[in-house]
């Protein structure tokens, strides 16, 4: 049997079925615009074969590795690095055999869908992965990794995507951008195919990781005085400058909520001399956030830059999984979120200028009909990015279309990301958006709320031209 | 093509369908009750034809102009009138043709399907909107305008309305109303057919714009001493009766939160010196409001008069829009809304009087299922109002029989408001409550849940009988 | 026509139906698992007969009275006590009457559903309950109770119960539970049929009617100085030994929020003083219940009892009618719940020990994707308890399912609970969660999420194994 029917995630009804199967007929070839997301540019500048199958689909992923840490199974087990170099699992084979023996976990998630398109789209395996049949499909996967078809720029085009962008902290190094800027590959498909963006969390916020040090980088690498506000700023406007150079067309910033503040010049120098100390309160850490977002925003203005705002997470929850195994390890929980008042200062003041763009995401779907929508709705700079982290799933995907869409329209909303460090992943997950977009809008049309023609073109609409359009690509 | 199609906003499943359309034959032609909205009473009174499209279907609709506002449309360009004057479009063809070009933004929304129900049902419309149909369709229209079936009063018949609320303010002069009052057309239909609603916030609220003024109009209107306390209560006493006169049968609160309060009288002296001074910080004003709900149902237990608190909406929540277009713009933006903490001094003082009646609304859909369902499951004072503004919409009206029936059922709930100014949009806006209502009822009978028979009974009740009772009319 | 179609609740879609009549079938008739409720020990300890329908039905049933009082009935009229005696109806038959007339309000609601159940498959009746027929089936069932078959054991073994707990404070006397330790019939089945849990709310909630006399009896039971720190941790250590002699393998907290928290020593000492001084602020209540929980953690790690948290009731919200009536009458409301802060105390310390084990419910939907998948999806420690209370029925069960799964699996999930007090409902509450479950299964199955295969083994997981399992029954 195989691993995945070619009406998946289609709805039942036979009628919706057959107006599903249309849209999605007229869409699926569509090449993949990928706006944001985590791949590593190093793949597509250096072109090396992915070492094995668990250090390409389980070691990186904390979808997989967080499910089976939740049912007990160590994160050592599955060769995820500690930070004190105490010894993890090492051999490849076992770490898939935890996977292998754990596979029925993942029932009704994303990440067995997702595997399950990789197993077979991308590797050919009609097996269900299970303890007899691991050893196979291992071997199987770890043979193809080693031939030319699945050398990262021939899955990219084999994958049939347009333009991908990565996601860089202003203190990278931007080497691999740097090297693709140079090679004739990256423009073969006519525009950039890899592009960066901006995301400054590691100078913007305070209480990340080695702050000051990474101003202190930050001045080096700009020739800035970033512990003056002036120089600090002039350093960000050096980088996104850079950051244009090698494609970038947006920037991304992750805070904990989505506060927004415009102070006064006394104000900021104020709290930035408090900042700079290393001394900021919880309080005027997140003041702090919330003004430069507000810069932000006006640099955008300036250099047209398109802005996504990621809030809503509490990185890194457990204190001890952190200090164990650091950043991005499946401890990040959502919080509630609001939107209304925090972005109230920015929009107030830069919020009906034309020249800005703003896409805001949540992990709090409450906020999805109650506040995003309505304020999507009404202020042209605003657009809802699309269900985002635990929400990029079926069910999730299907309530962001319901809940936003009666308010917002679809041209508020900006089609898909993938936003993954999963490379393999990515056209498994823009086909599961297709499919539920294709769903969704079959819906609409078998209730005659809109007409089939109108859906074809909602579906080519949500497929690509709003990713093309919303980030400039 | 028809624009509408007569099973539109059916469940595709066929027995589904099938019992959708049974039940909804079976009360399609059930006169309209609008218990709650906002047409102007001036219509009703004179009589005079409206002058054209654009002037009846784009300008006063913010749920139009704020969706084409959010995709770069200057309100200028649609003839929204500015504050100061600023000279905007004023020939209401070019207006119509801004719509016709932009049609597509409104796929999926409720606009869209409301004004198509206006094009086919009222004006017999069977092409759909666009460039090239704008001026065949604004012309059509434009000519029924002029033609006496289309005189308010001739399409109060025609769309079959029973009786209708409007709103105003206790310093609203009541003119339309007094005039309709000697007006044979008034009663003609048994009842009154054209009824008010007291709506006191310009002189509840201390931070509506003009408040001091408003109230010192309020004593001059009803010869009480309106900075005091006991004068501005019986003022309040005063034209509560002669709303009731006018045929009010209910209030209507559209606070920022649905905070009450029972402050002790030597607390109410003091804060409403302040409040007369014109002084209060938004916490004095908060407090004012809250405690005003509590005295707005002390009155209503002596008068009869049924409560509605319509919390949670941010007005005007873009200082440069209030500015420079005024109130009601589309940037009104909805906050999350609390009711278990806030009403509970209400309640805790009148909450358990069976003359009291409270009907409650809200913009925070998390408060359905969380906090009013199971508040109006036990409390006999409190109902349900129907799905509320973003809400008012095939899928929010989903969502709240949805989340509200299985803990407070359908006898805590109030049949449909259409809360509109469109006064053509009426019927639309009943129809599709209908037809959703029959979606979810032929849902439940499909999974046996109730029966055919029942669901019958409570099609009728969803559409008449509950609105006729909860609101007395 | 019969009060029940056996395939009520499976969705209306043929295919899909088919689907799920296939997956009930596979399960149906596993045995039921209870592990947390509110059923009266004394039932099966002593075995006695129930007295009436009234008293068995009606007057215990919060659902069925609140329901009714919300649409103005008294409670006196259905036979609910007062606290000072005021006298009540006390005739049976006509407390049946006031149900027989109101019976059209349950129409939606899980106590109609669980009641047609009770009537048509416990008693053996096909007519649906009005003014009429409510005599009839009054004498109907009031002979059945009198019989052998009706007594409470008969009932547990007709039911196919296999194990059931009840909840107990830690200063109940444990008579009867003691009693049935000494009875045959308790382990006849093998295991033991009736089981205790703890639920300390009454000597660890600051606020709880009684706190200090609380402790007082809590000392004498024990033997230990509960005015001191020290003595009154081992208390607790006593009485959950008993306990769990008694066979409970769970505690239960059911405070306002899920706060945790771990403080030191010197503050604990001070605090705890406080507390027994019997002056505790709201915030210093709150502050002791949060630490109790992470002093239950420990405990928990030690002895192995599974927490349960059931936060976010403000219970006994009409200060009216808790002094009249006595708390659980329905007056308890939901509020706004948050989890990712709230619980981090606890996580901090405890969360990542393997022998931890916490089941988190909610009355907040919200939290199920933002927050409890989220941290469920990844602590060890944490499980996620079925939809509680007011979303103990289909649609909230649904709800529980679309917004869980995909980030937390099934295996972060525990199965059913009833929670009941209403013992005859047991079935019917079981048999929802089943039919809800395998309509939810089939969906994933005809969507092609899932295989056949897979959900016969998730429904019998659900059905069964996982509440065996979470609860070490």
């Amino acid at each position: 049997m195989s691993l995945l029917h070619p009406q998946r995630l289609f709805p039942a009804d036979p009628t919706t079925r057959a107006i599903t199967q249309s849209l999605y007929d007229g869409i699926k070839h569509l090449p993949i615009v990928s706006p944001h997301g985590h791949t590593d540019p190093r793949w597509f500048a250096d072109n090396e074969a992915f070492p094995n199958p668990s250090a390409l689909l389980i070691q990186p992923d904390h979808y997989v590795f967080r499910m089976l840490f939740s049912q007990g199974i160590k994160l050592e087990d599955v060769g995820v690095k500690t930070r004190d170099g105490t010894p993890v699992e090492t051999d490849p084979r076992r770490i898939w055999h935890v996977l292998a023996k754990n596979w029925m976990l993942f029932r009704g998630t994303p990440s067995r869908m997702w595997l399950d398109h990789v197993f077979a789209e991308v590797f050919g395996i009609d097996e269900i992965l299970n303890t007899d049949s691991a050893d196979a499909i291992y071997d199987h996967i770890a043979a193809r990794l080693q031939t030319p078809e699945f050398l990262p720029r021939a899955l990219f085009e084999s994958f049939n995507i347009e333009v991908i962008a990565t996601t860089e902290s202003p203190i990278d190094s931007m080497q691999h951008h740097s090297k693709l800027a140079n090679d004739a590959w990256q423009t073969a498909g006519g525009n950039k195919r890899v592009v960066t963006a901006y995301r400054p969390d590691p100078v913007v916020d305070p209480e990340f990781d080695g702050f000051i040090a990474n101003l202190e980088k930050f001045g080096e690498m700009t020739g800035e005085d970033t512990f003056s506000w002036d120089g600090y700023l002039q350093a960000h406007r050096i980088r996104r400058a850079f950051f244009k150079q090698l494609g970038a067309t947006s920037t991304d910033h992750g805070h904990p909520s989505a506060r927004t503040a415009d102070l006064s010049d006394a104000e900021i120098q104020s709290l930035f001399a408090v900042v700079t100390s290393g001394k900021a309160s919880a309080a005027e850490a997140e003041l702090f956030r919330a003004q430069m977002l507000t810069e932000m925003a006006r640099m955008s203005i300036d250099d047209g830059l398109v802005m996504q705002i990621h809030p809503g997470s509490w990185r890194n929850h457990s204190d001890k999984m952190l200090a164990r195994f650091g950043r991005d390890k499946g401890f990040d929980i959502p919080r509630g979120t609001e939107y209304t008042s925090a972005l109230k200062p920015l929009l107030d003041k830069f919020g009906l200028d034309p020249r800005l763009s703003i896409i805001l995401f949540t992990l709090d779907e409450t906020s999805y009909s109650r506040e995003l929508a309505p304020l999507a709705g009404v202020y042209p700079c605003l657009k809802l990015g699309p269900a985002w982290w635990f929400f990029d799933a079926p069910e999730g995907m299907r309530r962001f279309r319901e809940l936003t869409t009666e308010t917002a329209g679809f041209a508020n909303t900006v089609g898909f990301n993938d936003d993954t460090r999963a490379f393999l992943s990515i056209p498994a997950r823009h086909d599961v958006a297709r499919r539920v977009d294709c769903s969704y809008l079959a819906r609409l049309v078998a209730e005659h709320r809109i007409t089939e023609n109108e859906a074809h073109e909602l579906a080519h609409d949500l497929t690509y031209r709003l990713a093309k359009n919303a980030y400039k690509l």
